[in-house]
């Protein structure tokens, strides 16, 4: 037998019995199993102990066992023969307040079988965490919040594992990541207290439960390792993004982004890791503008400006009629109109610069992004001056919570080695327009760099190796959760910068304003 | 809080949590029980998490912890208000083969609140192991049997709850002390390879169990204690009944003999431990005579001879008139007659000593102990030559057996400490007796000491304490389980032990035949 980085299977042959060694089959197998383990500790789950005899005997005591870490020890969820080649799948879960993915891997090898993901269910009862938990405070409240993601997931993981002809029962491990109130509404716990001063979880460590005590319809011996969480705010989802990104065994200070319903922001290296959350997200995502919507099938993710022309180039993804524009499409959208100089460094609209392409609705300025003839929904796709506005707004937030956060520990954007940039909006955003509106660093470009789902991707290294749970365990003993104090000082750093890129040029050296047009505050 | 003996149920306060400290519920609570605690590893039973921040804050952070160990950590299995003052009970089960014995406690002060007992349903499948192992082989055997049992312990927890005004769901902890066989058919494993060369059992050590997985109907996040085995004919009652003893504590050697359904014997000291089993057993317990039955009241427990006048006088339980005569009574009325000269050292009747007490039935000899005009059945009470040609047989068995064992590690009887006697055997036999007749070695008569259920005496200690499990764990360990050989020296032995009280009368110094008469082999 090998030992390999997934210790999870193990094919072990034992000593068959004999009158010179009569210890009990199931001590026999933990002792066949101690010298590949470690710790050498080892539980067997009890419903296995019944078909044990049988299985020992009929493979000639050659079996493949199937194993998982619980916090002190390895516990067997699985026995067979060594022959069996019935699939073992383990589940890896980035559980969203808006959406939830999945992942199914082979637990032997860690080779990804397949995705899938679903709208969180629970949507229809609030859209974000507040209005859940206050339901969750109702009768029955709780109960029917857990049903709904539960049965959601259930439905879910039937689906994925039909399109793999695998089936739920082969899944022996899962790992599950979310923010602290997901995590607690999926495993049925009473979040009242994280909303209240002052903002206590019921656990902070859920550990390994069994899928079983958790509804969740796999193989009733799973295991389910749920990330830990550090408090109310910073949850098991920003824990796997860590631990996906690697920034916590780097030796020179990195920074994470990521930016979902709240942009999470984590600075840190191997020593140490500060970690902030503020509302800079809802308007990077679907929302911001009346053609707002999430990165999907034609929607624009991409603009450029003809500098001559004032033309726009549009690129939608999937190459199909526009029909709309995510986040990272409206911030290149700034960022051109202001290296265009259709747009001053407030932001505003200059009417004289764009000439036809400004319309005026209900009193208030309109830029014409896509003319109706042009257009998948037959209307004129339109972005207004409260967009630009709430964007400005948007892009001033983050810059100044990323600010906050190097300031407070002396470090300087310049220092970072590398920026990650996780999630859609790490994946569509392209770094160059987010730094010539001032709302990331003016770094080298390819110190930028998009992660994907990084909460996924830290679940399913959790189904990797047990050494994974260490590092999560370290990575949240770790962690610093900088209260954001909304002071002079932060609202000071916030107004300049409202400003594109920033009052303070210096500090984006690389934005260069469109040629011939410089534009002054007030000057339009 | 003080540290008592009994670490299962703790009271503690914990600092109610503030902004600049918002520890999640459940780490906060773990984190003021580990200074309580060796070693400092808890687990919460998932299912308590979900009541647990109400009754922390019901209670102002002021609760009761109910806890028991696991093998490497500390579980929490209850919570509530420091002022609740709702029982916590611990149920210890000696699960015997015959009878299964129950005793419940306080789980704080470890105090005794009632104990009952019942006969084993099992006993309507088969008297003995073997033949409900041929029947667990059978389609659902097996569950048959398990059903059985729990059904019955079930049962008979409720009716010893009522009986205290508690309820079984006031039970947190079990412990359970059985032959391998029982333990096997109580956890519902396939007992077949226990029987079967090389004599295998699924488990050795089946540790801590949730009381729900077993069936067992108490509080359903109680956890239950198996006690482990060495092997398939070494149980965990044995190991229970060493436990009691303290013989594992001892620094010069004692021997431990539990008379059952077999005679299980362990001899050793705070070093070493050797134990062996023989079917001594049923010739001593019911069955050895046609009057023959296990005590209870009117059964014979005591017989003396009047030396002069050879009349028997007679004792029986409880003083009721006599109905049968029990092992350690009929160890008593061999002795006694034996002294008096009655039956020769071959153990065989002496018709001119006995006189009209000699009646002969069907060609053999018959003695009459009670005339049927004094009994309570209206007929004769009588031993005949074969029943104590049958005590002659068992009385040599269980001298070879402790012969046997103590020849094998050089020690003598003379070097025993003490001599332990378990059971209903050890609470009525009279170490005279026994030693008059040759069944038990020739030891000033205060070195014997009755144990009683030693078997439940060890489950109640495992309910005291935690360090209780870490003996008993050290006890297995240290057991060597000696394999009777009856080969040529064996037999030799028990050839010699045939007679009374041996052929090698220095081995008897004390035993003083009865004045004038004298027999030598073969003289009647």
């Amino acid at each position: 037998m090998h030992k390999n980085n997934a210790p999870w299977v193990q094919t072990v042959t034992l000593t068959p019995p004999s009158l010179k060694d009569n210890t009990a089959d199931a001590d026999r197998l933990i002792q066949a199993l101690k010298s590949h383990l470690d710790p050498p500790v080892i539980d067997i789950d009890f419903d296995l102990l019944k078909v044990l005899p049988a299985v020992l005997r009929n493979s000639r005591f050659n079996i493949r066992c199937i194993l998982f870490k619980e916090k002190q020890n390895w516990v067997l969820t699985g026995i067979a023969d060594a022959k069996d080649a019935t699939p073992i799948a383990g589940l890896a879960v980035d559980l969203g307040t808006t959406r939830v993915a999945l992942r199914l891997l082979d637990l032997n090898s860690g080779r990804i079988l397949a995705e899938s993901a679903f709208d969180n269910p629970q949507d229809s009862v609030g859209p974000d965490i507040l209005a859940r938990i206050h339901f969750a405070e109702k009768e029955d409240g709780l109960k029917q919040l857990n049903i709904l993601i539960i049965s959601a997931l259930n439905n879910a993981v039937e689906k994925l594992c039909a399109s793999q002809h695998c089936k739920p029962e082969h899944i022996y491990a899962l790992s599950v990541a979310g923010n602290t109130t997901m995590t607690h509404l999926f495993m049925g716990l009473d979040p009242r207290w994280i909303i209240r001063e002052p903002y206590i979880p019921v656990v902070n460590r859920p550990g390994v439960v069994k899928a079983l005590a958790l509804g969740v319809c796999v193989n009733p011996r799973a295991r389910v390792f749920i990330f830990p969480n550090v408090g109310s705010y910073c949850g098991g989802d920003l824990i796997a993004g860590i631990l996906f990104s690697q920034i916590y065994k780097k030796s020179r200070p990195c920074m994470l982004v990521d930016v979902g319903t709240n942009a999470e922001v984590v600075l840190g290296n191997e020593n140490w890791l500060i970690a902030c959350a503020g509302a800079a997200g809802p308007a990077l995502e679907g929302g911001v503008t009346r053609m707002g919507m999430t990165a999907g099938p034609g929607v624009i993710d991409q603009i450029g400006v003809d500098l001559k022309t004032l033309e726009f180039k549009i690129d939608t993804i999937e190459d199909l009629p526009p029909k709309g524009i995510c986040g990272s499409g409206v911030i290149d959208l700034a960022a051109q109109l202001f290296l265009a100089g259709m747009i001053d460094i407030r932001g505003k609209l200059l009417p004289a610069v764009c000439g036809s392409k400004i319309r005026e609705i209900d009193g208030f300025l309109n830029l014409i992004v896509v003319p109706a003839e042009n257009s998948a929904t037959g209307s004129d796709l339109t972005i207004s001056q409260a967009d630009l506005d709430s964007l400005i707004r948007s892009k001033a937030a983050m810059y100044t919570i990323l600010e906050t956060l190097t300031g407070s520990v002396g470090v300087s954007a310049d220092d970072l080695e590398s920026f990650y940039v996780a999630g859609t909006f790490g994946a569509f955003i392209k770094p160059e327009s987010a730094i010539a509106i001032g709302m990331l660093p003016d770094l080298p470009l390819d110190r930028y760099k998009p992660l994907g789902n990084s909460s996924l991707g830290g679940a399913t290294l959790a189904l990797e190796t047990d050494k994974f749970h260490m590092d999560i365990e370290q990575i949240r003993d770790r962690i610093t959760y900088l209260e954001l104090n909304v002071n002079q000082d932060f609202m000071n750093r916030f107004s300049a910068a409202k400003f594109l890129p920033h009052t303070n040029p210096k500090l984006f050296p690389s934005v260069k304003v469109g040629a011939q047009r410089l534009h002054s505050p007030g000057g339009d």
